[in-house]
């Protein structure tokens, strides 16, 4: 997608070789106009696909999710990380490692908010390892719902998720793939 | 709301004489069609204040601040809790006790995302103690931007935060304000 591209090449920060500082207009700060081009352009390359729910993990990710189901008019579901005492005793469960924290979480979803009978497309804001989205592919295996694909913002193509992905067959779409960042100049190379 | 306190009654569940759960249409699933209701109603309730960013904090608030920020057409900022490899050393810091979860938490905003200049709309899902929003006006205030108020889907009435709030001066709109609940009886009465 050329005008993200052409953004991150303009307000993304090259921290180092691995990490992409994207919080001017992504994940802290949001340019709400450019998530609803980005809810669009999923919507366009779903758009052969059942999907009636969309699927995301908290935080980041609920943003960019919501408005792109304004696209597709479907309901979302963003999953928790951790035990609140709002949450449900009865719900999906798997272990996600996150790339940013280098911790391991609980994330969950509600049984309630996801049946066998759901058509779900996954989306987040980035892909690096990819444990985010095969934690979720989990929850929709044990939901017994099928997956209809994975939308990404920002993948790092110089990391294994995607192509470990793909490798499974699963339907991966990525507005921006990195393929290198150089933290000396700053450059930044598109796939 | 007249929408919204229909849905809180049919679809909330008293889990006791203070906790509402509403995750299966507000925080963990989302009615997307209701949050743009919702987003179009706060645009209507403060479109008298010359609002240019809106401001909320993770996780459960990013949602609905991006839905609402469509229709004010303004970048959203959200508040992050805890430090993350990401996050700018350059930020305003607040601590903030959550109700839901029994903890006290960091919450930051990268001075980059919020100057002088800025005229900010607060939006969460809930307001209770008003713990969260105390934490948005402060950094607001270390900022040196102007709070136009606080948007809130559903508020606690029978919690101190809102009145206190307002007290302050503060201008508060709650789309639906729970006077009381019943948990034997699952009755819920707005004001």
């Amino acid at each position: 997608m050329k005008l993200l591209e052409e953004r991150i090449r303009k307000d993304g920060i090259v921290k180092s070789d691995e990490i992409l500082k994207v919080d001017s207009f992504l994940n802290h700060q949001i340019d709400i106009r450019l998530y609803d081009r980005i809810g669009a352009e999923f919507a366009r390359l779903f758009a052969d696909r059942p999907v009636n729910k969309i699927l995301t993990i908290e935080a980041s990710g609920i943003g960019i999710a919501c408005v792109t189901a304004m696209h597709f008019d479907v309901p979302v579901v963003f999953a928790k990380k951790a035990k609140s005492l709002n949450l449900d005793a009865d719900h999906y469960v798997t272990k996600v490692q996150s790339f940013t924290h280098g911790r391991v979480y609980d994330v969950m979803v509600s049984k309630r908010c996801l049946s066998s009978s759901d058509h779900v497309l996954i989306i987040d804001d980035f892909l690096a390892n990819g444990c985010a989205v095969n934690g979720l592919l989990d929850i929709i295996r044990q939901a017994g719902a099928t997956a209809e694909g994975v939308g990404i913002v920002i993948e790092k193509g110089f990391q294994e998720g995607g192509e470990r992905l793909r490798a499974q067959g699963v339907r991966v779409e990525s507005l921006a793939i990195v393929e290198r960042m150089d933290p000396v100049t700053g450059e930044i190379t598109f796939r």
